[in-house]
């Protein structure tokens, strides 16, 4: 079997099972553990703190093409734009747990014929994004390649006496709830590479939310101090990542699609295919979450950014999505999330 | 300027001063880190211990190739090699600090037309090693990508009230001294690529030490242990490993070239070639370290493989190394170690 047949969550699933047959719990390691393979960060006991680790990689040509002119607006990165990406991926998994980020391993793979003012680029990129949360780059790794790979991994901390965000805590009867708009990145990338000629301000908009995205570490942490307990980001798209939730959760989830908050740009531009890129674009790396009505009335007079509550959850058919109309019917759409290896 | 032509480490020079300018000591992150880039690994404080991480990559034809056919002694690695070969060089950075490690994240990026089976070999290989040292595999990510590209980083401790090794503490005075045998790292890849006929025991022996070589964990903190501060492990050579000590500890160190522990197998197979291997092979992960003569006699009887003293560290001319014979004569020997990007 190719993974390309089985997918990159077969694969996952696969691996996660093998890896988590072969940890030892008598081990210090094993026993510290709090959650391994399969969250949005791993978390373990250290002291009277959890630690929290995360790793992305950006691969070129896979998940970004570089700027190679001086010429914008092509769907191509720069390398200042693809710093701030790679370390704002993994910001955005730390705030999916509702923790603080502190530190960054940098691993770069690159051409020998790369300029040095590109790698300082780059660099300017992650140290810029990484100022702003008080993160220290602490390390990392240098090797040549015939394209450039782009490895961070982020380290953070929770409170000991306070809870983390897990995908594991949905509870039937939680309403489900989402921080900002979706839709913007997918139709960035869209909108770059078709050269989509829209109008300025919307055209900045898309842009930055696909070579930009601001990780809501601010807000994760908020939504766990006032009680919210089940948490994603938004990575793979909307429906892709509440099917996280509702897998590991073990419950399912009914989306009222007239209530999910398409980001205004993308309503303007993309007609009817709106929604499709709102539910299944995915890279939005907003908070997808799931908490009590009174919880999420608590964490919406708390953060700054826009909260929308968009469905609930449910205990029967544990794992499915049912999508709904504003009259309650069942409404079928055929897009899902991204997934690596299967080509769509 | 092209990394090419500036070279590894000149690269990573460049990059950490704009990394440590970009640091900012008011954080709660910036007060608590010990050691950020320079060292084998980085280090800050956490509670009461202190906590490590370090990552590391292995690019597909570059540091290996991959076995297509069921032959072997080809030079090309199996998928379990593989695994095991990218997680032991991260477990080799802990030892170099006398850590403890406990978590591994592997972060994979792998073309679609990749065998499952070949990933779960991977894997088995990664668990193999990791088992040996109680350490748990607890994230990654998972990339499609033209080429395998395995990132992984490794996560570990060491207890507050025990000191940390680090490549800043050699100090004029001290011997300088390596664990096990040089050399047969190199010698296993130019036996393999260019299908050299040796005997099978010294065969066997050359192959192992290139495809899994063993970090030196317990030794490493034996080391720090018995009064050790000042240690690095060879991944880049013998020379160029000594030549970052003695830049971070701004020493000079004198090295008798008859001492240096070069592996049977080479001395036996690669006549007067063997002792640039040994010198500048590279990838052996033995540690080189340097204490007082009373320290390393303390070590030498904790430890269960051979620790050799072969030279020691002066205070003048700081940075650089004199390699002298029996007499105490001068040698010049032209090869260093290994740098990417720039080729050799």
């Amino acid at each position: 079997v190719k993974i390309s047949e089985l997918g990159e969550f077969g694969l996952i699933d696969l691996l996660a099972s093998m890896i988590n047959a072969a940890t030892d719990k008598d081990t210090q390691a094993g026993r510290q553990l709090i959650l391994g393979i399969g969250d949005d960060a791993a978390a373990w006991q250290a002291g009277d703190s959890v630690q929290l680790a995360t790793v992305d990689a950006l691969v070129e040509n896979v998940h970004f093409t570089l700027e190679t002119t001086h010429s914008t607006g092509s769907g191509q990165a720069t390398w200042q734009e693809l710093g701030w990406k790679a370390l704002a991926v993994n910001l955005s998994d730390i705030a999916a747990m509702g923790g603080i980020p502190s530190y960054a391993l940098v691993s770069l793979a690159l051409p020998g014929q790369t300029e040095m003012e590109q790698v300082r680029a780059l660099y300017r990129g992650i140290i810029e994004l990484a100022q702003q949360f008080g993160v220290a780059i602490i390390g990392g790794n240098m090797s040549s390649a015939p394209l450039v790979v782009i490895n961070i991994t982020v380290l953070g901390s929770a409170k000991a006496d306070k809870k983390i965000l897990t995908r594991s805590a949905a509870r039937s009867g939680d309403k489900v709830a989402v921080t900002g708009y979706l839709g913007a990145s997918a139709a960035g990338l869209e909108m770059l590479s078709k050269h989509l000629p829209f109008k300025p301000e919307a055209a900045d908009a898309l842009k930055q939310a696909f070579l930009k995205p601001h990780p809501r570490v601010a807000e994760g942490q908020l939504l766990v101090k006032h009680g919210v307990r089940a948490a994603i980001d938004i990575s793979d798209g909307l429906l892709s990542d509440l099917g996280h939730i509702c897998r590991m959760s073990k419950v399912s989830a009914r989306i009222e699609i007239e209530r999910v908050p398409v980001h205004p740009a993308v309503k303007a531009n993309f007609g009817d295919r709106a929604l499709g890129l709102a539910l299944s674009g995915g890279e939005d790396y907003e908070l997808l979450f799931t908490a009590s009505a009174g919880v999420i009335d608590k964490a919406k007079a708390a953060v700054k950014c826009p909260i929308t509550v968009i469905g609930e959850v449910r205990a029967e058919n544990a794992g499915e999505i049912t999508l709904v109309d504003g009259k309650g019917q069942a409404v079928n759409l055929a897009e899902s999330g991204w997934e690596h290896f299967i080509s769509s």
